[in-house]
């Protein structure tokens, strides 16, 4: 029943209004791992670094029961770095640096042992890398979950699409999804997108939650109104994280599931917000995600 | 057990993606009054207009249970006009003309048997305007609820606060909620704004729906995902009118309650927005939305 999580694992520096992180832990598939091990503990990671990455961030990985052993290490190489300013709005942000260093070549090769995983998550990469992640699964996941980004809408329309048709769950910003499907409605651009093959579509929304769509159900997990946001990198990720962990620990995928999964997904991006980097993801256990939930619950539930 | 309604009653002219409407019905008080009129049948209309103002639109209201009395016609004045065109993203308008016409000159003397309503609904009008009505009412009602803009925050902040100071209910957007505070995050800016006096703020953000505030509670009412937009215009007044008939209807301001009047006033806009101005207002009856209201707690109920 393992879940693979494919995906970047990073240094960040991240500046916001309320201060700036220093050279921090981060990438794709850390905060999604962190994220999915609040629920669930089989759990494979495929990724690569250089060998300027600490070995204490890989045990921290360990200690969280992730398998590590597909975070490919590369002799001399330096790991991919990404750094940003976010604005007053947080929901703006400026790309100061991006070096991607031993991404550039990266090529993965999955470990034997991880490729009958049950569940799989792409984070956002090459959509050619997510393809031949795929192919190389056997037998095919139960679910297979992916983010991407409009950089691959602009400058690899064919290969995104060629890997959309092999996935069951596409998870993307609002943006992302008027600009795959050409549609400004939301409700007019999930039909077109589920048309392009995965069963469901997750339209991410930020500080407005999330709705999940298939082609005849529509849920919407509102995000819970926070105090204070100090650092949005890797929301998506954390959500996804949370998203895909409750599902592997359910071992099922019918849409009651993945609803309950997209709440899940809302209530750990809501705490990865809260501290620079994966430190609240760090920091926290599955006791904090179900008072949390409480709180959730009472938010967004009525009786009429 | 009244509901009295004070707000502009309009002439309005929209142009949007989909088309243009020519001259139409419009204002705040005509789709709080039609939306509230879905729910409860006791509801008062104070308002001013010119004798340019059709006989027909009158009835209209005046079918809908509405009491018309209280809407002053101006012997020899224009009723005010107001025009616009939103964008393919229609969170953006584009004001073309606003004509006040008889609005300038607007100083509402309510007919004594609407000075004991027990429901208030504030239109957004000047703040002062807004206050010589509170003040006209004998017995205070149960419920005040107000709407107001930026453009008072800009122009009349003094007078602004002294009104809110006095009602129950502030039902503002997002941007008026961040303005009137100085707080960027919605969770702050409530304690700050809810410090100012009312008992309960609500935030509207249109697409992505409406959060409700008391001191200690919270409560999220997610927008309905909709294949097709014809005209915001009213969407705030139309939601604002179902919140505050639905609440005149259950005679009782109970949290709870209000709980499931920003549900009922999030299902009331998402028929307004169908078509333009209020014709779709016009069409529907209580039945299309229970029906509605159906689908509603599938998008955002869930069990754990």
């Amino acid at each position: 029943m393992s879940l693979l999580i494919i995906g970047t694992v990073a240094f960040d520096e991240v500046e916001s209004p309320v201060g700036k992180s220093g050279r921090i832990l981060g990438g794709a598939a850390t905060y999604i791992g962190l994220a999915a091990s609040l629920f669930y503990g089989d759990i494979r990671l495929a990724s690569v670094v250089g060998d300027d990455f600490p070995g204490k961030y890989l045990k921290l990985l360990q200690d969280r029961k992730i398998d590590t052993e597909g975070i490919k290490v590369v002799p001399g190489g330096k790991t991919f770095f990404w750094s940003g300013r976010y604005h007053a709005n947080m929901n703006l942000r400026t790309t100061l640096v991006t070096e991607l260093n031993v991404l550039a070549g990266f090529d993965p090769v999955l470990p034997a042992s991880y490729r009958n995983s049950r569940y799989l998550m792409l984070g956002n990469l090459t959509p050619c890398i997510q393809k031949k992640v795929i192919q190389q699964m056997s037998p095919r996941p139960d679910l297979i979950c992916m983010d991407t980004m409009n950089f691959w809408m602009d400058t690899a329309w064919d290969d995104l699409l060629d890997v959309i048709k092999m996935v069951d769950v596409l998870a993307i910003n609002e943006e992302e999804a008027r600009q795959l499907s050409g549609e400004y409605s939301l409700s007019r651009a999930s039909r077109k997108i589920l048309a392009m093959g995965p069963r469901f579509l997750i339209v991410k929304k930020g500080e407005h939650g999330a709705i999940l769509f298939s082609e005849d159900e529509v849920f919407i997990a509102p995000a819970m109104p926070l105090d204070e946001v100090m650092d949005p990198t890797g929301a998506g990720d954390s959500f996804a994280g949370g998203f895909m962990g409750y599902v592997a620990k359910s071992g099922d995928t019918s849409f009651e599931t993945l609803k309950r999964a997209l709440v899940y997904g809302s209530v750990v991006a809501s705490f990865s917000v809260e501290k620079f980097g994966t430190s609240r993801l760090q920091e926290i256990s599955i006791g904090d995600v179900k008072t949390r939930l409480a709180d959730y619950v009472k938010l967004v539930c009525f009786s009429i």
